[in-house]
C-alpha cells in the first residue's frame, strides 16, 4: 500500500482530502505531515504548501512531491528540499478556472474605477464622474507569464472582449492572443498594454523583475495586477508610480511579506484594491481528485508528469 | 435646415454633442435646450435627458424624441410630453457595451466577495476564507429584461464562462442563453438563479416587481444586481432579504431615489455595493453620432426607426 503524507489546508484540507482519496483511490494511505504514528520510511508521495524547512528531507524513499500550488517557491526555499525527488506543480481545472475568474474581475475592476466607488461608499458620497468609463474592447490586457495559467486566462479575458497580449520567458502560441518571448519581446510588449498582469512564476530571474523602469513603459496610466508572487515587483517603485500617475490603479492578491503587515501603504491607497492572496484557491477536493489521478498515471509506470518542476528554469 | 435641441450632460455633454454633429451633419442647427435665443417653433428634434415636465410640449414642430438613456421613463414622467411625437430609445452600440462590462464586473464581484474584501481593506485586516469561491461555470445568472441591453449582456456573460438564463415579457430566443417569457416562464426562471440581473425598462408592470416573494423564490443565498431602475425594487424587502440570508449579496446601481440619501442603510451594508447610476455612460460623441445617423434615416423618408417607445408596452 502507498502513502501520501499531506500538508496543506490545515485539519479541515485533510479532511477533504483523506475523503477524496478514500474515495478514488481507496488503496492509497493518507497520513497528516504531523501525524505523531507517520514512519517517515514509509511515505511515497507528499501533498504540500509550505513544508517547513527539512521536513521533505525525512521522507528516505519519496517519489514525488505535489505541490500544492501553481508554483514551487514555498518547498525550494527550503535549504534541504530533496533535489532528486520530482516536484508536479498543481493543474487542477478549478485552480485556473478561478485564476481567470478572478484575473477577469480584476482587469473589470480598474475599468470601472471600483476602488473609486469602495472608497465613496464607504463616505455615503454620491459622486458620479465626468467621462465614460474605458470598455473592455478599448483596452488591452498584457499578462506576463503564459504557463499553465497564463495561457488559461489571456484566453478568457479574450473571450469577455479585451484586447490580449502576452509575454514568456519562451515563445508561446495562443489563439487571439498577441504573443511575445524574450527580452526584445518585452520591449516591444510592455508598450502596448493598458493594464499589466504578472502571472510569473518566483524564480531568481522575475524578482524584483517590476520595478519603476518596467512599469513607466506601459501606457500610462497603466493598470496593474499582481497574482504571481510579491517579490517580483519593487514595492517601492509601485508605489511611486501610483502617486506619480503613471500607475492609475492597482489590484494586489500577493504581496512581500503575507499576511500584509498592517501598517503598510497599500491598504489605504485610494488607487490599490487588497485581496488577501485568494485569486486562485481550487478546493481540496479538487485538488485531492487531480493528485490522486496523477498518483495512478505514475503507479502504470508514466514517470513523465505534467507541470513539472524545472531547475534550470526556475519553476 | 432642420433644427435639433438638446438637454443632457449639461455644459460639456453639450459641447460634445454639437462637435460630432457638425462633423458629421454639418447642415444640422445643435441648439442647447435653455438657449435664450431658441425659437420652439424650428425645433424639429429633441435629444434629452430629464426634461422638465412642459419642456417638450412647447416644441410645435417636433418630429423625434431621442431619449438620451435606454430608458424613456426620464421623459414620460413628464405629464405634458407630446404624445403624437415619437420617442427613440438610445441604442449606441457603446450604450450596451458598457451595459456588458459593468453587469461582468457586478456578477464576478458578488461571486469574489468584493464586497467583503473592500470591508477588510478599510480595516487593514488580511482574513482568508475557509472556502473556495465560487467559479463562473457553476454559476446560473438569470437576465430579466431580455430587450437591445438584455440580449447584449447575456450573451457576454455566457462567453465569459457563466450559465445564463433569460426573462421577457415577449418570448425571445438567444444563442447560449436559456430564455423564458411570461408569467408561468417566472415562475420556471427564479429558482433556476444564482444570481438575479434586473435590466427591465420601469413601466407600471414592472414597478415593485422585485419583492420579498419574488426574492424568495431564487437559490439561497442568491446575488442581485439592479442596472435597470430602483422602483422595480420593494427596498425594504430587499433589505430584509440581505438581512434574513435569502440575498447573499448584491450591486445596486439604480435607487429609488436618487442621489441615494446619504442616511441609505445601503450605503453600510456589509453586503452591498453601491455605486452611482453609472452601468452605462456612453460618450455623448457615440450617442451624438447614433442620433445623426437616424436623423439621415428619418430625413431620408424611413419613419420606421428602431426601439421606438410603445406606449402599450410602457418601454
Amino acid at each position: 500500500m502507498s502513502c501520501l503524507v499531506v500538508k496543506s489546508g490545515g485539519r479541515r484540507g485533510f479532511a477533504d482530502v483523506s475523503a477524496e482519496l478514500s474515495r478514488v483511490r481507496p488503496d492509497l494511505e493518507v497520513v497528516a505531515w504531523d501525524d505523531a504514528a507517520l514512519d517517515p520510511a514509509r511515505v511515497d508521495y507528499a501533498f504540500v504548501w509550505s513544508p517547513e524547512p527539512g521536513g521533505l528531507a525525512r521522507f528516505s524513499n519519496l517519489k514525488v512531491i505535489f505541490s500544492s500550488a501553481a508554483g514551487v517557491d514555498h518547498i525550494t526555499r527550503d535549504p534541504d528540499w530533496p533535489r532528486h525527488v520530482p516536484i508536479v506543480r498543481m493543474g487542477a481545472a478549478d485552480t485556473a478556472r478561478q485564476m481567470c475568474d478572478f484575473v477577469l474581475w480584476a482587469a473589470l475592476s480598474l475599468l470601472r474605477d471600483a476602488r473609486r466607488y469602495a472608497v465613496q461608499q464607504s463616505e455615503a458620497r454620491w459622486n458620479r464622474p465626468g467621462d465614460p468609463a474605458r470598455m473592455a474592447h478599448e483596452t488591452r490586457v498584457g499578462i506576463m507569464g503564459l504557463g499553465n495559467l497564463g495561457a488559461d486566462v489571456s484566453r478568457h479575458l479574450a473571450h469577455a472582449g479585451f484586447a490580449v497580449s502576452g509575454w514568456s520567458r519562451t515563445a508561446k502560441q495562443i489563439d487571439g492572443v498577441t504573443c511575445h518571448a524574450g527580452p526584445e519581446g518585452l520591449e516591444q510588449f510592455l508598450p502596448t498594454c493598458d493594464i499589466l498582469v504578472c502571472l510569473l512564476p518566483d524564480t531568481e530571474h522575475t524578482r524584483g523583475l517590476i520595478d519603476g523602469a518596467l512599469l513607466r513603459r506601459l501606457r500610462a496610466p497603466a493598470g496593474f495586477i499582481n497574482v504571481g508572487r510579491g517579490p517580483q515587483v519593487v514595492e517601492a517603485d509601485l508605489l511611486a508610480a501610483l502617486d506619480d500617475g503613471t500607475i492609475g490603479g492597482a489590484v494586489l492578491d500577493v504581496f512581500c511579506e503575507e499576511p500584509l503587515p498592517s501598517n503598510s501603504p497599500f491598504w489605504s491607497h485610494p488607487k490599490v484594491m487588497v485581496t488577501p492572496h485568494i485569486a486562485s484557491e481550487a478546493s481540496f477536493t479538487a485538488r485531492a481528485a487531480y493528485v490522486g489521478a496523477l498518483i495512478d498515471r505514475f503507479e502504470a509506470g508514466d514517470t513523465d508528469l505534467p507541470l513539472r518542476y524545472d531547475a534550470d528554469a526556475g519553476y
